[in-house]
């Protein structure tokens, strides 16, 4: 366990002067806690990358070699917010260096990759976290609450419909065109689809049989920052139904881009009851989400989270708050020895499903079905 | 062709003095229209309830035996409204003597026999007319003649969540049993399923792969009017996905009971714009929708039906609407030659996409995955 008469030294690998997930959500995160955490160290791709962003967030140790960055003496937590293809070796230094590591979900481009970066962490006996925040968003954890509690009785059905968003859409920006890449392992399916079947599985349980289609719809992607056209392979369409182990009846459809009203809504029926989440984006890791229910013949109502749920004073509709809830179960984790988030033994299983998913699929690409 | 000087005499197999859909819509419909029909006779299960009939709606011929009522010369067009069971025996009366026959979707309990009474028809060259009445619906045609005009471009997807309704929620009334006996072929699949599948498919094309779950969820129905219990075999879950031929991809849910403010929607995303079509029910045969689209990136307005689209001054509302409108076509093709009414042949058609997704599904009846 870790030393709790001080603040957690954090060294992050993957923080850019430029901004970008690290710097959006996690800084953000970590200096909301600053009694819990401290950031420590950073490492970039380039000496003077590395130094640009140490003088952005007031960072003293920078580095371009990740293994320094683990090995520095304040550095108590390691945390991966690079591109899902770097993962891999990346946390691969945090595992060797012996220190508690939280790598952002996707963990490893697929499921072989996730495996064997989840069993070497395992084989060393190196702490891990995951990046599926979903888990750890009050709303989430409340809704689980609910179900488990009994709300809607036993599920009889849940729906999804969802957006994946911007870069599926049929136009992306430049630095996003490798989302559109199905080799990444960073595409619709595995970021705004993976993060809500981690969540929907956590609250409801797990499939006892699926089927799915896959599709690529839009083929070719504009940029709006160039002139330049991308062949996309990553699918903009995911549809899956099944049952649950529970014998719940489910659907899920996820579409690229937006759609007017329904970028995300989740319906649970069951046999009391039934519960509605809905969001602003399909991705429901941000935790910007709202749930309704109603039991019996009642009218729908708001459901309001309820202030216990609430651990940190962070913004409910910013990207930090899913993300600054998941530092402070970790920081329970750590100096407890509690296991409260999600480590990547649990992103193995996410990744599984999407596996199962992708082997079942018929796969549409280029208008050819596979 | 049928004589135009004077209106068409129909005579209805079903009609009952207690009310049911024979009264509800088909009376109500053909009454909109003095001027092209006519109701000449009834028949009903024994003679005191076709008196009975005779003497609510005013019809002079009534009798317990189809086939004078096929017979009678004043009947131009043989209507067959009862419980699907039944259609079998009772077009072939219709088939027999010659005669042009309106019968109620479904056709048959499944492909089979729905496929045995459209060859009959056909080889005793007897005009057939089925009761897909969801594709004479304005909403319906100006949807359909929207897509194929292009408003939403090429389909890149499509989603429906819709509601079967009351009898399939887990309670029901004594009268409707019927419909919980998946052996009937009138059921959720069948009847607001099937309805909707068939509009569906004629507006945006068939199936080149699909996958489906169905399940019975709600085992055990309890009757609001009596103290028994039934046994469900149908479904009362039905989730859909696959690949249209065009291209687009497909989810479907339906889910037994009603829903808060979900019981019907469809969206169709195209390259161009989107489509939404909304409904108090599932049942899209009643033809009570609403339509929304927008193009590029316009907000969603309201498109309502052009006048154009409106034949008859029935309710929108009401359950008669889209039957009135059907009967219309009717008049048309039996007085010019033309065939735009549903056949038996293209009941067929919809059976035989039922048939597939019956064939396709993970089946869980009792708790049993099959």
């Amino acid at each position: 366990m870790v030393n709790t008469t001080k603040p957690i030294g954090v060294g992050i690998i993957g923080l850019s002067a430029k901004g970008g997930w690290a710097a959006t959500a996690h800084v953000e995160a970590l200096r909301a806690m600053p009694d819990r955490f401290a950031i420590k160290a950073l490492s970039a791709s380039t000496p003077d990358s590395a130094k640009a962003a140490g003088g952005a967030y007031g960072i003293d140790f920078t580095t371009d070699d990740p293994a320094s960055l683990v090995a520095h003496p304040e550095v108590d937590l390691v945390v991966v917010t690079v591109k899902v293809p770097h993962h891999g070796e990346l946390v691969a230094h945090a595992i060797e260096g012996g220190k508690p590591v939280y790598c952002e979900w996707p963990l490893g481009c697929d499921l072989e990759e996730s495996s064997a970066i989840a069993a070497s962490a395992e084989a060393r006996g190196v702490r891990s976290f995951v990046g599926l925040q979903g888990r750890s968003a009050p709303a989430v954890r409340y809704l689980r609450d609910l179900i488990a509690q009994g709300y809607v009785g036993d599920v009889i059905s849940s729906t999804v419909i969802g957006s994946g968003g911007f870069p599926w859409g049929g136009v992306a920006m430049a630095n996003m065109a490798y989302v559109l890449d199905d080799t990444t392992g960073a595409t619709m399916l595995s970021i705004p689809f993976g993060h809500m079947l981690d969540a929907f599985t956590w609250a409801l349980g797990g499939f006892s049989r699926l089927h799915a289609s896959l599709a690529t719809r839009h083929v070719s992607v504009g940029f709006i920052d160039s002139e330049d056209v991308v062949s996309a392979t990553a699918p903009d369409q995911i549809v899956v139904g099944g049952i649950l182990e529970g014998g719940g009846v489910v659907s899920f459809h996820y579409r690229g881009g937006d759609a007017p009203e329904q970028n995300f809504r989740w319906e649970i029926c069951g046999t009391k009851g039934m519960l509605i989440v809905e969001g602003d984006s399909g991705h429901l890791q941000y935790g910007h989400v709202r749930l309704r229910g109603r039991q019996g013949a009642d009218p729908l109502a708001s459901l309001p989270v309820p202030a216990e749920y609430r651990r940190m004073p962070t913004d409910p509709s910013g990207y930090a708050d899913a993300v600054a809830h998941a530092y402070r179960a970790v920081h329970d984790d750590l100096t407890t020895g509690l296991s409260t988030v999600p480590s990547f033994t649990d992103a193995v299983e996410t990744h599984r499903l999407l596996d199962r998913i992708e082997r079942a699929a018929d796969w549409t690409r280029r208008g050819v079905t596979e």
